[in-house]
């Protein structure tokens, strides 16, 4: 059921088998299987995630390489609602371990805010991650081609820049070490680190060596049309060709309400898991971008499936088994045909 | 490109980067992933896999619930190609170790075979399993109802039961255990055996505790119509009335081309991997159902993402970087607009 502030009164009182924070591919993954399980599970989505930003899911098998991440998650949250799964649109604020349950905190809207607390008996954690893009005056610059030609994720589209001329614009130098894997589809790689930090002697001679120019001077517009990358102007007003680009400036992770559980073990801000994405707190799963591994839309609906699957284990072990109680004999002859 | 009889010969000499054996949801996966980091792929698909059997793609986000498994292995097949990787109708018969690469001994076409051999520096084996069914005299009322009302999977298609008369149909006695789980599902179980073991006193207690019904008397057939399962009969004339049921008489692995290689960790037919589904043999990684773990079509994409990144690190570190050869000191300025 869709929950809105106006409805969502009646689940207060209901002990979630899972609620899921974040509405991802990981997310809807895990919800579509814990729904098929019969469990009670609530998908909270904020909106505006990674995979809303991605304009072509190039390598999901199963889906056209021009489908939009939006479309993708469109389908799966029909599908989780389709079979029985809660859905709503809020803020994931805090968690209080209950010992025998979790109070999920949640704010739902923004403007005269409500907050509510739901009750699960396992959470599942698929809030992932966010890129760090390149802050300029005017943003749409930025949004006309981030996550169209001017790339997050290299695995996902370094094939799409295969032999074209590319920027890489890293936030710190270590993030320019990409340079030396995303030469693998390009060598006609300018590093731009938009005048944020120094670069190092021993790092220019290495771009040196690999004929990588190094530009320092900060950016002032994106150029191009139609989302198609033609070039970069800078703030002194000189400008470059480039027809692509990557931008490796790390990620914020949607992790903070998680932050106040001791049980939790972290490595940076990923959270470590089991094989079945259970985390080292017994009731606390981590699926997608959050845990440690391979960010890929592939592996967060892997992950969904794996967490829902423990999880129904869990809950299946605890419950008395379901007997045959109406006969104990013989099953119910049919007529001979 | 498409590969057969007929053009093959122009690829016996290629080095392929990697060589998939099994074209179902994993190892397609694995080649759109591989294509896209432009290393050289081919997959080898034998046919008639799982994948093919599964009338309904329930729980695999993206995917209309009822997409048959078909569609999904045209559509990927259609994309691998589309990316770049080659695809031939044959089966593998062999591997050979020999340490730099890997011969994969093929033979392609069942009347007049010809017997060709690939070289691949890495082996991604994914050529799954396939369900045991029960043997009656007439197959093509086991394949009637098989993979529609009558499933094989438990994971996928337990929802679907719900509350339903069902039937479960073990090969063995260990393999009634499933009784005392698809119970979450459905209490109103009726245990077949068609007459192929005996069951011991002990488990034929624990049924009778449940209320769940024991019948030994061979299977004559299945009755119903479009599938949908409405009950059985047996040998001696008597009928039973079900409207599903799930058949759990183990599997066959599809790994007799592996066992010739000494260096393989086996879990029973099952090939142990790291996180990255390669096997304890640095050449060959196994995914999906080949691999311990969920047999799941979620997991075994995930797992083709996983080993064709795997595949694609260790090949680009061999690899002398690519650099910018034609210019070394500007990138190529646009005129100011």
């Amino acid at each position: 059921m869709k929950l809105t502030s106006k409805n969502l009164d009646q689940r207060l009182d209901t002990l979630y088998d899972a609620v899921i924070a974040g509405g991802g591919a990981g997310g809807l993954s895990a919800a579509i299987y814990l729904a098929r399980y019969g469990l009670k599970c609530l998908v909270i989505e904020k909106g505006k995630g990674r995979s809303l930003w991605m304009q072509e899911l190039r390598n999901y098998l199963g889906l056209d390489p021009h489908t939009p991440g939006r479309d993708l998650l469109k389908h799966g949250t029909n599908t989780a609602l389709h079979w029985g799964a809660d859905y709503l649109r809020a803020f994931v604020d805090g968690v209080n371990d209950q010992g025998d349950y979790l109070e999920i905190q949640v704010k739902v809207g923004k403007t005269n805010p409500m907050y509510v607390t739901f009750k699960a008996k396992y959470l599942v954690a698929a809030t992932g991650i966010i890129d760090i893009l390149p802050q300029l005056e005017d943003m749409q610059n930025v949004y006309d081609y981030a996550g169209y030609t001017l790339h997050v994720c290299m695995i996902c589209d370094g094939f799409d820049m295969w032999d074209q001329k590319a920027i890489l614009i890293a936030g710190k130098e270590s993030q320019i070490e990409a340079a030396f894997v995303l030469n693998w589809f390009t060598p006609y790689i300018t590093v731009l680190t938009n005048g944020k930090f120094p670069v190092s002697e021993a790092m220019k001679t290495r771009l040196r060596e690999h004929g990588y120019p190094l530009i320092e001077t900060p950016i002032a517009r994106f150029l191009g049309e139609n989302h198609q990358l033609q070039g970069v102007e800078f703030t002194d007003g000189s400008r470059i060709a480039v027809t692509t680009g990557l931008i490796n400036m790390g990620s914020i992770y949607h992790n903070h309400y998680l932050k106040s559980i001791p049980e939790l073990t972290w490595d940076g801000e990923n959270l470590v898991t089991d094989e079945f994405c259970q985390t080292t707190h017994p009731r606390i799963f981590a699926i997608g971008d959050l845990k440690k591994g391979v960010n890929q839309v592939a592996v967060a609906v892997a992950d969904g499936c794996l967490a829902a699957t423990k999880i129904w284990r869990l809950i299946r072990r605890t419950h008395p088994p379901r007997v045959w109680t109406e006969r104990v004999v013989a099953p119910e002859p049919l007529p001979a045909g």
